[in-house]
Protein backbone atom coordinates (compact mmCIF):
# COMPACT_ATOMS: atom_id res chain seq x y z
CA UNK A 1 0.00 0.00 0.00
CA UNK A 2 1.17 3.65 -1.13
CA UNK A 3 1.93 4.99 2.09
CA UNK A 4 3.48 8.41 0.75
CA UNK A 5 2.40 11.44 2.83
CA UNK A 6 0.23 14.07 1.35
CA UNK A 7 1.32 17.45 0.34
CA UNK A 8 -0.78 20.02 1.93
CA UNK A 9 -1.25 23.60 0.38
CA UNK A 10 -2.73 25.79 3.46
CA UNK A 11 -4.11 29.84 2.53
CA UNK A 12 -6.07 31.84 4.23
CA UNK A 13 -6.13 35.51 5.22
CA UNK A 14 -4.51 36.84 7.77
CA UNK A 15 -7.13 37.10 10.53
CA UNK A 16 -8.37 33.14 9.40
CA UNK A 17 -6.61 31.62 12.15
CA UNK A 18 -4.36 29.47 10.20
CA UNK A 19 -1.93 28.93 12.94
CA UNK A 20 -4.24 28.46 15.99
CA UNK A 21 -5.74 25.95 13.24
CA UNK A 22 -2.10 24.17 12.57
CA UNK A 23 -1.49 24.21 15.97
CA UNK A 24 -4.72 21.82 16.71
CA UNK A 25 -3.82 19.88 13.69
CA UNK A 26 -0.18 18.80 14.94
CA UNK A 27 -1.94 17.52 18.54
CA UNK A 28 -4.23 15.14 16.51
CA UNK A 29 -2.08 13.77 14.40
CA UNK A 30 1.89 13.48 14.95
CA UNK A 31 2.39 12.51 11.21
CA UNK A 32 0.91 16.03 9.95
CA UNK A 33 3.95 18.38 10.18
CA UNK A 34 4.65 21.69 9.08
CA UNK A 35 7.29 22.21 6.18
CA UNK A 36 10.22 24.45 6.90
CA UNK A 37 10.69 27.01 4.64
CA UNK A 38 14.45 27.94 3.33
CA UNK A 39 15.32 31.80 3.41
CA UNK A 40 18.70 34.03 2.68
CA UNK A 41 17.62 36.72 5.62
CA UNK A 42 20.06 36.67 8.52
CA UNK A 43 19.27 34.13 11.73
CA UNK A 44 18.12 36.15 14.47
CA UNK A 45 19.18 35.02 18.11
CA UNK A 46 15.95 33.38 19.21
CA UNK A 47 16.03 31.52 15.79
CA UNK A 48 16.83 27.82 15.53
CA UNK A 49 17.92 26.53 12.44
CA UNK A 50 15.76 23.78 10.70
CA UNK A 51 12.69 24.75 13.74
CA UNK A 52 12.31 28.44 12.15
CA UNK A 53 13.72 28.36 8.86
CA UNK A 54 16.47 26.69 7.20
CA UNK A 55 18.96 29.37 6.60
CA UNK A 56 21.10 29.29 3.41
CA UNK A 57 23.44 31.27 1.55
CA UNK A 58 21.84 33.21 -1.58
CA UNK A 59 24.48 30.78 -3.72
CA UNK A 60 22.76 27.88 -1.72
CA UNK A 61 19.24 29.13 -3.08
CA UNK A 62 19.96 29.97 -6.13
CA UNK A 63 21.58 26.50 -7.01
CA UNK A 64 17.96 25.44 -5.65
CA UNK A 65 16.21 27.54 -8.22
CA UNK A 66 18.38 26.47 -10.93
CA UNK A 67 18.27 22.82 -10.15
CA UNK A 68 14.00 23.20 -9.98
CA UNK A 69 14.03 22.47 -6.72
CA UNK A 70 12.34 25.13 -5.44
CA UNK A 71 8.28 23.98 -5.23
CA UNK A 72 7.57 28.22 -4.77
CA UNK A 73 9.77 30.97 -3.21
CA UNK A 74 9.72 35.05 -3.65
CA UNK A 75 11.81 37.66 -2.36
CA UNK A 76 10.95 39.87 0.31
CA UNK A 77 13.35 42.77 1.44
CA UNK A 78 16.19 41.64 -0.80
CA UNK A 79 15.88 38.55 1.31
CA UNK A 80 14.84 34.99 -0.92
CA UNK A 81 12.56 32.62 1.01
CA UNK A 82 10.79 29.19 -0.38
CA UNK A 83 10.32 25.15 -0.19
CA UNK A 84 12.52 23.07 -0.79
CA UNK A 85 11.13 20.25 -3.07
CA UNK A 86 13.36 17.63 -2.25
CA UNK A 87 12.91 18.11 1.33
CA UNK A 88 9.15 18.03 1.21
CA UNK A 89 9.73 14.63 -1.15
CA UNK A 90 11.79 13.24 1.61
CA UNK A 91 9.52 14.11 4.69
CA UNK A 92 6.49 12.92 2.03
CA UNK A 93 8.42 9.64 1.23
CA UNK A 94 8.82 8.65 5.33
CA UNK A 95 5.12 8.97 5.56
CA UNK A 96 4.63 12.68 6.94
CA UNK A 97 2.02 14.58 5.76
CA UNK A 98 3.26 17.98 4.94
CA UNK A 99 1.73 21.55 5.11
CA UNK A 100 2.65 24.68 3.33
CA UNK A 101 0.94 27.71 5.21
CA UNK A 102 1.53 29.85 1.90
CA UNK A 103 -0.24 33.19 0.50
CA UNK A 104 -1.80 32.81 -2.57
CA UNK A 105 0.90 33.59 -5.44
CA UNK A 106 3.36 30.79 -3.77
CA UNK A 107 0.15 28.71 -3.74
CA UNK A 108 -0.64 28.97 -7.05
CA UNK A 109 3.37 27.97 -7.94
CA UNK A 110 3.44 24.93 -5.79
CA UNK A 111 -0.22 23.99 -7.46
CA UNK A 112 1.52 23.90 -11.31
CA UNK A 113 4.78 22.22 -10.01
CA UNK A 114 3.43 19.56 -7.61
CA UNK A 115 0.23 17.98 -9.28
CA UNK A 116 -0.56 15.90 -6.31
CA UNK A 117 -1.11 18.62 -4.12
CA UNK A 118 -4.06 18.92 -2.03
CA UNK A 119 -4.95 22.54 -1.48
CA UNK A 120 -7.23 23.96 0.98
CA UNK A 121 -8.25 27.38 1.33
CA UNK A 122 -9.69 28.81 5.20
CA UNK A 123 -12.44 32.03 4.56
CA UNK A 124 -13.55 33.87 8.31
CA UNK A 125 -17.14 33.11 8.58
CA UNK A 126 -17.62 36.78 7.20
CA UNK A 127 -15.37 39.94 6.37
CA UNK A 128 -17.38 41.83 9.22
CA UNK A 129 -15.75 39.41 11.94
CA UNK A 130 -12.36 39.44 10.25
CA UNK A 131 -12.24 42.78 10.83
CA UNK A 132 -13.28 42.53 14.42
CA UNK A 133 -10.49 39.83 14.55
CA UNK A 134 -8.02 42.10 13.31
CA UNK A 135 -9.09 45.04 15.11
CA UNK A 136 -9.31 42.89 18.72
CA UNK A 137 -5.70 42.19 18.08
CA UNK A 138 -5.48 46.11 18.67
CA UNK A 139 -1.83 45.92 16.41
CA UNK A 140 -2.94 48.23 13.86
CA UNK A 141 -4.08 51.54 12.62
CA UNK A 142 -7.30 51.87 10.95
CA UNK A 143 -5.41 52.81 7.66
CA UNK A 144 -3.01 49.10 7.94
CA UNK A 145 -6.43 47.68 9.40
CA UNK A 146 -8.22 48.50 5.78
CA UNK A 147 -5.44 47.62 3.44
CA UNK A 148 -4.82 44.60 5.10
CA UNK A 149 -8.88 43.91 5.02
CA UNK A 150 -8.41 44.62 1.05
CA UNK A 151 -5.98 42.28 0.62
CA UNK A 152 -8.20 39.84 2.46
CA UNK A 153 -10.98 40.65 0.17
CA UNK A 154 -8.13 39.53 -3.20
CA UNK A 155 -7.03 36.04 -1.27
CA UNK A 156 -10.51 35.55 -0.46
CA UNK A 157 -11.29 35.67 -4.16
CA UNK A 158 -9.14 33.19 -4.89
CA UNK A 159 -10.61 30.42 -2.70
CA UNK A 160 -12.36 29.05 -5.71
CA UNK A 161 -8.69 27.70 -6.91
CA UNK A 162 -8.46 25.64 -4.25
CA UNK A 163 -9.56 22.08 -3.56
CA UNK A 164 -11.35 23.09 -1.23
CA UNK A 165 -13.07 25.74 1.19
CA UNK A 166 -12.99 25.86 5.06
CA UNK A 167 -14.84 28.37 7.05
CA UNK A 168 -13.29 28.97 10.23
CA UNK A 169 -16.14 30.06 12.48
CA UNK A 170 -15.11 27.74 15.27
CA UNK A 171 -11.60 26.61 15.57
CA UNK A 172 -12.13 23.10 17.07
CA UNK A 173 -14.94 22.43 14.11
CA UNK A 174 -12.24 23.26 11.53
CA UNK A 175 -9.22 21.62 12.29
CA UNK A 176 -11.82 18.83 12.75
CA UNK A 177 -12.88 19.59 9.28
CA UNK A 178 -9.59 19.93 7.76
CA UNK A 179 -8.33 16.72 9.90
CA UNK A 180 -11.41 15.12 8.04
CA UNK A 181 -10.38 16.45 4.29
CA UNK A 182 -6.83 14.84 5.12
CA UNK A 183 -8.19 11.63 6.19
CA UNK A 184 -10.68 11.03 3.24
CA UNK A 185 -7.90 12.21 0.51
CA UNK A 186 -5.81 9.13 1.54
CA UNK A 187 -8.83 7.12 0.34
CA UNK A 188 -8.73 8.80 -3.50
CA UNK A 189 -8.41 6.16 -5.71
CA UNK A 190 -5.16 7.82 -7.82
CA UNK A 191 -3.14 8.30 -4.74
CA UNK A 192 -3.56 4.38 -3.83
CA UNK A 193 -4.46 2.73 -6.86
CA UNK A 194 -1.52 0.29 -6.30
CA UNK A 195 -4.14 -1.35 -3.60
CA UNK A 196 -5.85 -2.75 -6.16
CA UNK A 197 -2.84 -5.26 -7.29
CA UNK A 198 -2.11 -5.78 -3.21
CA UNK A 199 -6.20 -7.14 -2.92
CA UNK A 200 -6.38 -9.10 -6.35
CA UNK A 201 -2.84 -10.80 -5.89
CA UNK A 202 -3.56 -14.39 -4.87
CA UNK A 203 -1.56 -15.92 -2.23
CA UNK B 1 -24.81 28.39 1.61
CA UNK B 2 -25.38 25.50 -0.78
CA UNK B 3 -26.78 22.74 1.22
CA UNK B 4 -27.84 20.66 -2.19
CA UNK B 5 -27.14 16.87 -1.02
CA UNK B 6 -24.68 14.90 -2.77
CA UNK B 7 -25.13 12.37 -5.15
CA UNK B 8 -22.89 8.91 -3.89
CA UNK B 9 -22.61 5.81 -6.39
CA UNK B 10 -21.04 3.38 -4.11
CA UNK B 11 -19.81 0.11 -5.75
CA UNK B 12 -17.88 -2.92 -4.89
CA UNK B 13 -18.11 -7.02 -5.32
CA UNK B 14 -20.46 -9.15 -4.17
CA UNK B 15 -19.11 -10.00 -0.44
CA UNK B 16 -17.57 -6.68 0.12
CA UNK B 17 -19.75 -5.74 2.90
CA UNK B 18 -22.27 -2.96 1.01
CA UNK B 19 -25.30 -3.61 3.21
CA UNK B 20 -23.62 -3.37 6.35
CA UNK B 21 -22.08 -0.42 5.63
CA UNK B 22 -24.85 1.37 4.49
CA UNK B 23 -26.95 0.14 7.37
CA UNK B 24 -24.12 1.37 9.70
CA UNK B 25 -24.03 5.17 7.63
CA UNK B 26 -27.46 6.06 7.83
CA UNK B 27 -27.65 5.34 11.10
CA UNK B 28 -24.65 8.08 11.62
CA UNK B 29 -26.91 10.82 10.21
CA UNK B 30 -30.35 10.68 8.81
CA UNK B 31 -30.06 12.83 5.73
CA UNK B 32 -28.15 10.09 4.19
CA UNK B 33 -30.40 8.19 2.49
CA UNK B 34 -30.51 5.22 -0.41
CA UNK B 35 -31.74 5.95 -3.78
CA UNK B 36 -34.85 3.96 -4.45
CA UNK B 37 -35.16 2.52 -7.59
CA UNK B 38 -37.52 2.49 -10.15
CA UNK B 39 -38.62 -1.41 -11.84
CA UNK B 40 -41.04 -3.05 -14.35
CA UNK B 41 -40.81 -6.13 -12.21
CA UNK B 42 -44.41 -7.33 -10.74
CA UNK B 43 -44.46 -5.99 -7.47
CA UNK B 44 -44.15 -9.11 -4.83
CA UNK B 45 -46.18 -9.97 -1.66
CA UNK B 46 -44.10 -8.47 1.07
CA UNK B 47 -42.56 -5.38 -1.17
CA UNK B 48 -43.68 -2.18 -0.50
CA UNK B 49 -44.03 0.99 -3.21
CA UNK B 50 -41.66 3.54 -2.85
CA UNK B 51 -39.57 1.59 -0.24
CA UNK B 52 -38.05 -1.48 -2.23
CA UNK B 53 -38.76 0.00 -5.55
CA UNK B 54 -40.82 2.42 -7.32
CA UNK B 55 -43.24 0.22 -9.18
CA UNK B 56 -44.12 1.50 -12.47
CA UNK B 57 -45.39 0.10 -16.12
CA UNK B 58 -43.15 -0.96 -19.38
CA UNK B 59 -44.64 2.19 -21.36
CA UNK B 60 -43.72 4.58 -17.90
CA UNK B 61 -40.26 3.04 -17.86
CA UNK B 62 -40.06 4.17 -21.67
CA UNK B 63 -41.34 7.54 -21.34
CA UNK B 64 -38.50 8.37 -18.23
CA UNK B 65 -35.80 6.99 -20.96
CA UNK B 66 -37.28 9.14 -23.99
CA UNK B 67 -37.06 12.16 -21.73
CA UNK B 68 -33.37 11.31 -19.92
CA UNK B 69 -34.90 11.10 -17.30
CA UNK B 70 -33.34 7.91 -16.29
CA UNK B 71 -29.56 8.20 -15.07
CA UNK B 72 -28.96 4.26 -15.61
CA UNK B 73 -30.90 1.46 -16.26
CA UNK B 74 -30.32 -2.20 -17.18
CA UNK B 75 -32.83 -4.90 -18.20
CA UNK B 76 -32.30 -8.59 -16.34
CA UNK B 77 -35.05 -11.07 -16.91
CA UNK B 78 -37.01 -9.25 -19.26
CA UNK B 79 -37.72 -6.46 -16.59
CA UNK B 80 -36.32 -3.19 -16.56
CA UNK B 81 -34.20 -1.91 -13.32
CA UNK B 82 -33.45 2.13 -13.32
CA UNK B 83 -32.56 5.62 -11.40
CA UNK B 84 -34.86 8.39 -12.25
CA UNK B 85 -32.77 11.70 -12.04
CA UNK B 86 -35.91 13.98 -11.48
CA UNK B 87 -36.52 11.91 -8.59
CA UNK B 88 -32.86 11.88 -7.02
CA UNK B 89 -32.61 15.66 -7.67
CA UNK B 90 -35.09 16.39 -5.80
CA UNK B 91 -34.36 14.18 -2.53
CA UNK B 92 -30.97 16.13 -3.16
CA UNK B 93 -32.76 19.83 -3.43
CA UNK B 94 -34.30 18.78 -0.19
CA UNK B 95 -30.77 18.21 1.48
CA UNK B 96 -30.79 14.84 1.24
CA UNK B 97 -27.13 12.66 0.13
CA UNK B 98 -28.25 10.12 -1.87
CA UNK B 99 -26.64 6.71 -2.00
CA UNK B 100 -26.93 4.66 -5.30
CA UNK B 101 -25.73 1.20 -4.65
CA UNK B 102 -25.23 -0.19 -7.50
CA UNK B 103 -23.19 -2.42 -10.01
CA UNK B 104 -19.85 -1.30 -11.81
CA UNK B 105 -21.93 -0.63 -15.60
CA UNK B 106 -24.55 0.99 -13.82
CA UNK B 107 -22.05 3.73 -11.86
CA UNK B 108 -20.12 4.40 -15.16
CA UNK B 109 -23.25 5.30 -16.42
CA UNK B 110 -24.44 7.94 -13.70
CA UNK B 111 -20.73 9.12 -13.76
CA UNK B 112 -21.25 9.88 -17.39
CA UNK B 113 -24.76 11.45 -16.89
CA UNK B 114 -24.48 13.40 -13.68
CA UNK B 115 -20.69 15.29 -13.52
CA UNK B 116 -20.96 15.68 -9.44
CA UNK B 117 -21.71 12.02 -8.60
CA UNK B 118 -19.07 11.31 -5.78
CA UNK B 119 -17.94 7.50 -6.83
CA UNK B 120 -16.60 5.15 -3.58
CA UNK B 121 -16.16 1.43 -4.28
CA UNK B 122 -15.71 -0.97 -1.66
CA UNK B 123 -12.83 -3.33 -2.11
CA UNK B 124 -12.02 -6.51 0.66
CA UNK B 125 -8.66 -6.92 2.42
CA UNK B 126 -7.72 -9.62 -0.19
CA UNK B 127 -9.64 -11.75 -2.57
CA UNK B 128 -8.69 -14.63 0.04
CA UNK B 129 -11.05 -12.70 2.34
CA UNK B 130 -13.61 -12.39 -0.08
CA UNK B 131 -13.55 -16.03 -1.18
CA UNK B 132 -14.01 -17.06 2.78
CA UNK B 133 -16.86 -14.47 3.25
CA UNK B 134 -18.50 -15.83 0.60
CA UNK B 135 -17.86 -19.42 1.44
CA UNK B 136 -18.99 -19.35 4.96
CA UNK B 137 -22.25 -17.76 3.75
CA UNK B 138 -22.94 -21.03 2.27
CA UNK B 139 -25.69 -20.44 -0.38
CA UNK B 140 -23.10 -21.37 -3.28
CA UNK B 141 -22.06 -24.52 -4.73
CA UNK B 142 -18.58 -24.48 -5.60
CA UNK B 143 -19.02 -23.48 -9.16
CA UNK B 144 -21.15 -20.84 -8.47
CA UNK B 145 -18.34 -19.65 -6.13
CA UNK B 146 -15.99 -19.40 -8.69
CA UNK B 147 -18.00 -17.35 -10.78
CA UNK B 148 -18.65 -14.79 -8.45
CA UNK B 149 -14.96 -14.59 -7.60
CA UNK B 150 -14.29 -14.15 -11.24
CA UNK B 151 -16.76 -11.21 -11.48
CA UNK B 152 -15.53 -10.07 -8.10
CA UNK B 153 -11.95 -10.17 -9.84
CA UNK B 154 -13.45 -8.05 -12.73
CA UNK B 155 -15.27 -5.18 -10.80
CA UNK B 156 -12.32 -5.10 -8.60
CA UNK B 157 -10.21 -3.68 -11.34
CA UNK B 158 -12.70 -1.27 -12.84
CA UNK B 159 -12.15 1.02 -8.69
CA UNK B 160 -9.46 2.85 -10.66
CA UNK B 161 -12.22 4.38 -12.03
CA UNK B 162 -14.05 5.63 -9.21
CA UNK B 163 -13.24 8.98 -6.88
CA UNK B 164 -12.44 6.90 -3.99
CA UNK B 165 -11.33 3.74 -2.59
CA UNK B 166 -12.17 2.18 0.61
CA UNK B 167 -11.31 -0.85 2.11
CA UNK B 168 -13.33 -2.92 4.31
CA UNK B 169 -11.55 -4.65 6.72
CA UNK B 170 -13.15 -3.36 9.65
CA UNK B 171 -16.96 -2.96 9.27
CA UNK B 172 -17.09 0.41 11.42
CA UNK B 173 -13.84 1.73 10.47
CA UNK B 174 -15.45 1.12 6.71
CA UNK B 175 -18.41 3.34 7.61
CA UNK B 176 -16.37 5.80 9.93
CA UNK B 177 -13.93 6.19 6.51
CA UNK B 178 -16.89 6.43 4.14
CA UNK B 179 -18.68 9.28 6.52
CA UNK B 180 -15.18 11.22 6.46
CA UNK B 181 -15.60 11.16 2.50
CA UNK B 182 -19.17 12.49 2.79
CA UNK B 183 -18.17 15.08 5.43
CA UNK B 184 -15.00 16.25 3.22
CA UNK B 185 -16.78 16.40 -0.51
CA UNK B 186 -19.06 18.82 1.06
CA UNK B 187 -16.37 21.39 1.83
CA UNK B 188 -14.73 20.94 -2.30
CA UNK B 189 -14.32 24.80 -3.51
CA UNK B 190 -16.87 23.13 -6.74
CA UNK B 191 -19.61 22.79 -4.50
CA UNK B 192 -19.89 25.64 -2.42
CA UNK B 193 -17.89 28.66 -4.18
CA UNK B 194 -20.80 30.58 -3.89
CA UNK B 195 -20.05 30.79 -0.31
CA UNK B 196 -17.65 33.22 -1.21
CA UNK B 197 -19.85 35.58 -2.00
CA UNK B 198 -21.67 35.43 1.40
CA UNK B 199 -18.29 35.70 3.32
CA UNK B 200 -17.33 39.21 1.08
CA UNK B 201 -21.09 40.29 1.26
CA UNK B 202 -20.49 43.52 3.55
CA UNK B 203 -23.44 44.57 5.64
Amino acid sequence: MNNKGLLIILSGPSGAGKDTILGRLFLKNDKIIKSISATTRKKRDKEIEGKDYHFISKDEFNDKILDGDMLEYACYCENYYGTSKSEVEKLRNDGYDVILKIEVEGAKQVMNKCGDALSIFIVPPSIKILKERLFNRGTESEKELELRLDRAREEINCAVNYDYIVVNDDQDKCAEDIYEIICAEKMRSYRIKNIINEVLKEC
